[in-house]
């Protein structure tokens, strides 16, 4: 089974589901006041949070493919199942956005973070199993500590939700910020320590 | 002719079509109850079943244009027919999620299912047409008894679709289990006897 | 300037221009029964016509690249072009189904196809100054006599539309035949010729 | 890090941001006469307008691309921050043409297209950075005056946008056509100088 055309259909639907989240950001016909963008404000905002998700989901997913060596039908549908839950993102980000982030989106929110970490992590388990006793991937993910702390602070997230949104909503920033700042840190200092 | 190419632009569509797809799940407008997101249900269940096809026919495909040596206009026609049936779906499995299962779409849906297995069958005869007397394509199908089964299944369940909308769902649902499940089987059928 | 990345780019759009045309064929709201289907059928049969139109695009867009040597701006840019006018199909492939083929709807299709045959000529033309005296494509163009040929039956097809929207159309399937069938008529000559 | 996988899903990106664009000039619904489209015709023009500037960004980030020799974390945010900001292309294009290019709807577009200046811009410093004192796209760059005009251009354009809407547009007109033309008469001059 070929691994590129694994890798492309992915990048496929990821682009799509990045780029179709925009339709979500419904324009404002006959208005053509700033007001009326300022109302789309939270719209703005869930959909800047899910293009970094989704960012750092392609980013992971690619560098996790780069590790796998051969494909079976197992780490295909792990794959298919992963981008499932991430085709759904549009959704609950038009939801959240549109109800200003209201409690019960909130949770949804969360719930579809946490299924997307959970297939990610059987994809990871996939691979693994498929690469035997030296598995690359496998030592890789010992060092993990952001693959475990992710899904802990998305159930922390679900709960804030049932009775405080901005509460979860910072847990779920959180999470995006831990994926975005160290690993520019981390390269710094790989580079640092090349020098 | 390149074979690269077609692979590309089928993967490209189906990537849209999975993708699109999602696109039916209307975001409940200023409601941000879970009442809100149980009327759903049927459309999510829908949405579900077509996705797992997508990927059944996505995984199908790939494996067909592995065995192909070289591209002609006939394949590319068949090819071509082949996601025009699947382009489709993403209009069936909105109307049969919108009407909760009602009869006439689960018909229309088996329709559809059935056309696209007839548009496959065709492209699969006519790669072993260009291949000849040797065709490693054929030596593979005469095996494929899932190929011949699901015709017989979706033409029972739109038949099955006319009196009640479970049995013929019941019978949609098992065509897409016959795919999925038995692949594993094999594959660590095949896994042991290596070892 | 790189081929590949060029193809990638044209297959991408045209992609997407075949599949979300499928979008414009709205799933008749909480409506189950075949009748609301059947008011769908001028939306359908436009939909067919313009997925043929794309593919025959693609088909030739295909055989065109493959002889292209090098890349320059112009030939980027009329290739955009061309992809220009191919994205509006969806447009005015909805404006007509919606509309049971009325005879402005017509001419706008006409006028999009002529337009659309026009820049494809352009690019050709591009491509062929690129590659100097010993054109390849170049020859093969000379032999086109059906490239010539579309463009005088979209001009005719666009002439009816003003007083019969059948007749009209009749010319525009007419092409897109020329297009499909003798294609394979050829191949078998060769396929006949090579025994 | 696989820089053909990043030139593979901004391609798609860019490619989908082209494409739905389209999804925006709105079907007239049961209205099939000329006066129906003329209406359109300031959606029409927008959408030109934003196709041929996300053909410019295509063909400029394709250029960049090639020059790069590596890629790490920084780039690739660098390129997502591109991708967020052209992705929202759509949106602006929208707005503009519903409302006839009102004020404020030209401020936000120039806005939009000074964002996508300002991460572009980043994309080639992370690039540059990478590259080291030798870097190829550092020369390059050095002689690239249209990307030193084009944000002065925009931010005027902007500063039009409040008391009169159509300076704004030439402005925006005017970078444009800053990109498209010149490129061709720089090659001719080159294909003169090796004749």
């Amino acid at each position: 089974m070929n691994k590129t055309r694994l890798e492309a259909f992915s990048d496929g639907v990821l682009a799509i589901v990045i780029t179709i989240m925009v339709l979500e950001i419904k324009v404002p016909h006959h208005a053509a006041e700033f007001s009326g963008l300022l109302k789309l404000l939270p719209v703005f905002a869930s959909y800047v949070m899910s293009f970094i998700y989704i960012g750092i989901y392609w980013n992971n997913h690619h560098h996790m493919m780069h590790s796998m060596t051969r494909v079976n039908g197992k780490i295909l549908w792990a794959n298919l199942h992963l981008l499932f839950w991430l085709s759904l993102v549009p959704f609950a980000t038009g939801w959240m956005g549109e109800n200003n982030f209201a409690k019960p989106t909130m949770t949804l929110y969360g719930m579809l973070l946490l299924m997307a970490a959970v297939a990610y992590f059987m994809l990871q388990s996939s691979i693994i199993a498929s690469q035997g006793e030296d598995s690359v991937l496998k030592k890789a993910v010992g060092k993990d500590w952001k693959g475990k702390v992710s899904p802990v602070l998305y159930i922390i997230g679900i709960g804030f939700s049932f009775f405080n949104e901005w509460l979860s909503g910072a847990m779920y920033v959180l999470v995006a910020l831990i994926w975005l700042v160290p690993d520019k840190r981390i390269e710094r200092t790989i580079a640092h320590t090349k020098d």
